[in-house]
């Protein structure tokens, strides 16, 4: 099997409506796509299936949809204004701007052996110590400058007139929405702790991104939860164990991925947050090597404490089952990236399957974009015509089906795999003597006929 | 029946986790809410309604998830850089802004009979003049500026460094993702003249709102189509007519809404945009009056001209099956409000049943954020608990569930019927015995007893 490489995949993706370039007939907007029609219904199934396992088949977790322009102090307390920051270089002679940690990263993989540092470990002075030691050049060749850190948070401001308008700032992450609810939560709804709350939602970084398509993008989607226990009553190691399972069961059965391309990599002590306890990323290897695709880390009281301090108001559980005691939960943070898991997803099912000549993604059925096509064999055959769309707004009311009648069957086959379309039905003119029609299966290429009126119940069981 | 107030719904939808204020520990955000557990439920329910009812089931649709951010070109050639504005007056004395056609909306309804005029129809001049005319004052009593047009778009910046950052707009509108990607969906996908491209989204628009909820935020959600043709073979009346139709079943029969509180507003030929040809309102009777919940325009070719202009791209649909005529498409465009749907199914559900001393939301199923709760007679009773557990966790995997052993079972009932639960299980000592449950219905608060091994298949066919 040959190697599947990102150009590969961007590609596919592009030309099959997965993704597209923002604003691409104006040059496009750096580092920012738009899904076409398949990618937002692959987004859309990513989105459902992890709201289903997540949320709504656990009776400890419930949902919340908060807004992307939150109050200024909530980033203030957060500690986002004071440090949410890239580190990054410029080159002295062209003054573009590069994250200092992947230029290092960049020499470190073009060196092997010439030194030795974990990169995200290193403090802006020891990234400057590095650089100098080790002369670090930009991509373009030129030196560059010692790295500074840049605040990443989009900011905008609300108000009619101009000289009065408020500074507010594009949520850097949909966790602060969590925290700041937390008590409308607990006074509004019949939750206990230990319990969880989960929102799906976009967020924004003003980051200097290189080339890794949909993996790192200015604005994103994010799959956050917060899980909240008291410590006292709590142990925390069981609850982490817990979510763990959760996360890896999720990306290996419900979405199917190959464990050979997944490990947890355990943060060290120097790379952890100071406030974290204990924070493991559970990485996907994509074309460009083991990356973060969802992080878990235990928070302790942090970002509960720093609301309570800057808000003045009690963020506390009252606990009547425990006299009333007042607690201040604890969190466990598993925090997932919607359009990594969409990335993976591609790489993962991208299959050139040279014997066949064609190239197809293996979607699990229940991620594929359609998961029927329904062709009649000839275009120009009313008779056939008319039934395969039969079949076809049959079908509409359960799945989503796709309409093919162009070129012959072989090339819509070609097509349907390379979208991932699990099965394909066509109407010939057998079908309408015996009312039946051949159903034909995506990855095993085979072909089976299928009475009509079973062909629902037969989709059905397989997807 | 008591008339509902928009204070009532506000309060119930705070009281229950359906809407919250943004930031509320911090003071609050103006204009901005945000969905607790219930409300993030009843959105994810409207979201998917309206997917299925208008993608999913129409062989003639595809979908589409843009950036909220977009190339700030696109803004200049949409004609909003130049022309999204608000018209606003200054109080005097307090300097503080307002609406200069809602104060004169409500000097109108305040003296009817003293003056007569269309306000959507006014220009800046006709309010200057109308203000002058009738002496309008500020709320606070004072006197009021001539009114201005400020623009309403969001604006934030790209760029990691402070005085090379380019300026970004958050976006006004969905639709223009649509149509700057027109040409890489037709590209990309097997779409064909007619087609229509929808899409779910975040809008921004820094506007000025006077206390209608959730009606009108400065962040919010459309559900936006446009659906392109070619004027020369497709006749524009017939498929305005469709997507009419189309809009009106869904309000009624998908959501079920009560038709007496809905109603068509055609736009006068004032009123109306210059490029279009003819649009509506579906108007809904809020407690605050009829107000536009779903707009439909037939905007001609007018936005596909502008980007084609401004870009130079040729954004045009090239005909195989007429000899390779090049079309740049009209369009037709159902433009929605998800947060306005949202805040009619509240007002629509809010039914106090004077007769059993209760508030129920009458949700349809399948809107409801649960569709059944799940009760053990008595908490305290091990055997009472671990059947009603078997009986959630069967029915977790099949639809949304909630949990509930406080109190006694009427405050139970009492607490589902406020937030919309259709069906009540509860589990007690002769389940035991006969392996039976007792269903109770939300709107008749009748009781019914069902055999476990039925009750599955009993609550699918009912939601």
């Amino acid at each position: 099997m040959t190697e599947t490489t990102l150009e590969t995949i961007t590609a596919l993706a592009k030309r099959r409506g997965f993704v597209y370039p923002t604003s691409e007939i104006y040059g496009g907007l750096a580092s920012s796509y738009d899904y076409g029609p398949l990618g937002t219904e692959l987004l859309r199934n990513i989105r459902n299936l992890w709201w289903r396992e997540m949320l709504h088949k656990r009776p400890d977790m419930v949902g919340l949809d908060s807004q992307i322009l939150l109050h200024p102090e909530t980033w203030v307390a957060s500690g986002h204004v004071a440090s949410f920051t890239d580190p990054l270089v410029e080159d002295k002679e062209t003054h573009k701007r590069y994250r200092a940690d992947h230029l290092i990263e960049q020499w470190l993989a073009a060196n092997p052996g010439k030194d030795d540092v974990a990169v995200e470990e290193l403090t802006l002075a020891e990234m400057g110590e590095f650089i100098e030691r080790n002369k670090v050049l930009s991509p373009e060749g030129n030196e560059i400058s010692k790295p500074k850190a840049f605040n990443i948070l989009f900011e905008s401001a609300i108000g009619a007139v101009e000289g009065e308008k408020s500074k507010v700032y594009l949520r850097g992450e949909t966790a602060q929405g969590i925290f700041s609810n937390f008590r409308q939560i607990v006074d509004s709804s019949r939750v206990r702790l230990p319990f969880g709350v989960g929102q799906i939602g976009k967020s924004f970084r003003n980051e200097i991104t290189t080339g890794q398509f949909v993996f790192r993008t200015l604005e994103f989607e994010q799959a956050e939860i917060e899980y909240f226990f008291d410590p006292e009553s709590t142990e925390w190691e069981p609850v982490f164990k817990e979510w763990q399972d959760a996360m890896w069961k999720f990306i290996t059965e419900t979405l199917g991925i190959n464990e050979e391309n997944l490990r947890w990599r355990r943060h060290s002590d120097k790379e952890r947050s100071f406030y974290s306890k204990e924070t493991y990323d559970l990485d996907y290897q994509f074309p460009f090597g083991f990356q973060e695709l969802w992080g878990i880390a235990y928070r302790t009281d942090y970002d509960m404490q720093a609301h309570l301090k800057h808000s003045g108001r009690k963020l506390e559980y009252i606990d009547s089952q425990q006299g009333g005691k007042r607690i201040v939960p604890h969190v466990i943070e598993p925090a997932l990236g919607i359009n990594r898991v969409f990335l993976m997803l591609l790489c993962d099912a991208y299959w050139e399957d040279e014997e066949n000549q064609r190239t197809v993604l293996r979607f699990k059925p229940s991620l594929a974009p359609y998961k029927v096509a329904v062709f009649p064999l000839l275009k120009n055959k009313p008779e056939l015509v008319e039934k395969a769309r039969g079949i076809f707004n049959n079908l509409l009311d359960h799945m989503t089906v796709t309409w093919d009648d162009r070129g012959n069957i072989g090339k819509r086959y070609y097509y349907q795999d390379e979208i991932g379309t699990p099965f394909c039905v066509t109407v010939d003119f057998d079908s309408l003597e015996d009312d039946a029609v051949t159903v034909r299966e995506r990855d095993s290429a085979t072909q089976e006929r299928v009475k009509v009126s079973d062909l629902l119940a037969y989709l059905q069981e397989r997807i």
